[in-house]
């Protein structure tokens, strides 16, 4: 993937608010106040980072200059205290910059309920404010990792506005597989032009379908944070409908691989599975039954087990507070039938090819309604011995 | 307990449905007939015993002279044939005991999307009807069993309109713990003399803070269902207000009992968890985020690794999506205080004594919100390496 995108430079380091040598602190730095959109966590319990960064993104209109980024400490729970930790990373990074401090965002993902090592940070920031270079992308990718198994990044260009544009992302954590690590951070920038209202459209519209479609154990912490940011030095011509919606699919389409890898980094995944709800009423209701079955634990440790236990499936779909017929149903795993009309036509021999089925790492279950033609997705995964193991046995 | 309740005959056999020895047919007979009140599953995928009995009790003003159940096949996802098996079997019954077959109940937990063997279950009912005390209470309520580790049962006694009464129930099934088993099934017998109205009012009271205040995974089945039948044999007067209320708690009380047994009995539960929230602006608040607390794969998995990790609890909660301030959080491990206005304050002596509260079979985990005077509760258990190779391993 590329690793550069006009109008941003990217530095990390080894603060020290991690135990082990990994880089635990990064900088994204506009070299011009990009045009910033996010969306943040819904969880009522909000991280003093995500209090602060909403405000500012509120206050400022959307204009950003950096941010800046720890790992290993979530800066959560942590009162009044803590938000003024969160102001003070936006402050000292200002000064280093020498940009208005109104313009730099904080995140921060770790552990919930430790104040943040101030003197390790405010070092950090001075190293890479000072050489804004250091690591490059790939060192930023890294410095925003916690239990993260490895670096994950993904690119896209796209021809737009009479220009190739570039969009840069990176993410981090499969959320709530990590244990007490808060959670999913992620950040795409690009050198496109791009109006604010715009680009907070096109986020909005491919969290739903991205970032906001996939569940590990259906939690969302405390801290989660999806920002993109447009530089406009790629200097692209105002975009038409056309170019906007390929840009918006270029910017879908990167969010979703950054989903999928999230998903397959998570400890104890090992089969990402794709829950299609087709011929629903309205796609509000195919998102929620999809998400039903995405959640259900019966479901995922079916996964886990790989048992296509169809009834498991129906079942789940009933549970999702949304009307539907069950005579209707159809059920698929891939493309081997095990449900139509809401009755079993599997034969043993069926059960098997869906056994098979389930052996891959990427598979979907696909559910028709056979009452309209909305459709809805959501990607689940398995829950097995090792979540439980990770989970469970944490801190003791 | 008490194995009696006046204007009540049990019975049961094994029809030979379940391929072990055990019950698998049984019979409730009520001498004339019993004022009824019933809860059923949420679940929009309904199996064929509960769409007839719901319809049942909906025509026939809540009179019913015998309950028919089987265990070993839940007659879900059966289509139109399965409801016509459903109809057979209130329509033997009915015939058998010369009772009209508009007022014969059908419940039925097991095996998901097989048909019944209907030969089997007539010669069965011929069975339990002719010999309408073989096996009494103890052995109706082994019958309905399906995974359970064992029987489980319960009763009170109440001084009410100038008579004392009983009240007598079983269950089956910690729900959705067992793999594609549908599901809990619940009832109850009391002799008492009350109105339609009152008991229905008594029950859907009762099941809110009880059978619907429990999860093991969230989900509800295909099958579930709660019955309260009075047959009015203990000539007690009309109930006066007070005396309803006393009633009403009898019923209360036998269902968290029943409730209780029904956690505990699942397999792979070692610990069944209250949680308790207090403080809350309403009822409603209260009760939706003790669900996501006792809801939460990270919250259940700290509750089976005995981790007293007070950040999930706080993150679960802030999850409801019910408004919170995280500031005035309060959170205690049974008695041990370890979050105050939102901020730790354990030190490591404390979290050492919430570790060994977490030991305890049973303790709670108490959220004060202190927003409000209203509070909530949901019976939460842990998600162990047990209940993932029953689930996962389950079939294959």
């Amino acid at each position: 993937v590329a690793k550069r995108v006009k109008g941003f430079r990217f530095a990390s380091t080894h603060a020290g608010i991690k135990r082990d040598e990994q880089p635990d602190l990064g900088l994204i730095v506009a070299e011009a106040p990009a045009t910033a959109a996010a969306v943040f966590t819904r969880n009522r319990v909000v991280a003093a980072p995500v209090r602060l960064s909403r405000t500012t993104l509120r206050r400022n209109q959307g204009k950003v200059s950096a941010v800046v980024v720890n790992s290993g400490n979530a800066n959560a729970c942590t009162g009044a205290a803590g938000l003024a930790d969160a102001r003070l990373m936006a402050a000292l990074t200002a000064e280093e910059l020498g940009v208005n401090k109104r313009n730099v965002l904080v995140a921060s993902t770790g552990v919930i309920g430790e104040r943040l090592p101030m003197e390790a940070i405010e070092l950090g920031i001075e190293e890479v404010a000072r050489r804004p270079l250091v690591g490059g992308f790939d060192g930023f990718a890294d410095s925003i990792l916690t239990t993260d198994a490895g670096r994950k990044v993904a690119a896209r260009k796209v021809d737009v506005g009479g220009q190739r544009v570039t969009l840069l992302g990176c993410t981090k954590g499969a959320g709530m597989i990590a244990p007490n690590m808060a959670t999913t951070l992620s950040f795409v920038m690009t050198d496109a032009r791009v109006g604010r209202a715009a680009l907070d459209r096109s986020l909005h519209g491919s969290v739903t379908r991205t970032y906001n479609a996939i569940t590990v154990d259906g939690d969302t912490s405390t801290n989660d944070m999806v920002l993109v940011l447009a530089s406009g030095a790629a200097g692209n011509r105002a975009l038409s409908s056309k170019d906007q919606r390929l840009f918006d699919r270029a910017l879908e389409d990167l969010l979703d691989e950054l989903a999928h890898k999230l998903m397959h980094g998570g400890e104890g995944v090992h089969h990402v599975v794709a829950v299609e709800v087709t011929g629903a009423k309205s796609e509000r209701a195919a998102q929620r039954i999809a998400r039903a079955v995405a959640n259900s634990p019966l479901v995922k440790t079916a996964i886990a087990g790989g048992d296509p236990n169809w009834g498991r499936v129906i079942s789940a779909a009933g549970n999702a507070g949304v009307p539907l017929n069950p005579d209707r149903l159809d059920l698929w795993f891939d493309n081997v039938q095990l449900v139509a009309s809401g009755e079993r036509v599997a034969d043993s021999a069926a059960e098997k090819r869906a056994a098979g089925v389930m052996k891959r790492p990427n598979y979907a279950l696909r559910l028709d309604l056979n009452a309209g033609i909305a459709r809805g997705r959501y990607l689940a995964c398995d829950l097995s011995h090792e979540y439980v193991t990770i989970n469970a046995d944490y801190r003791t």
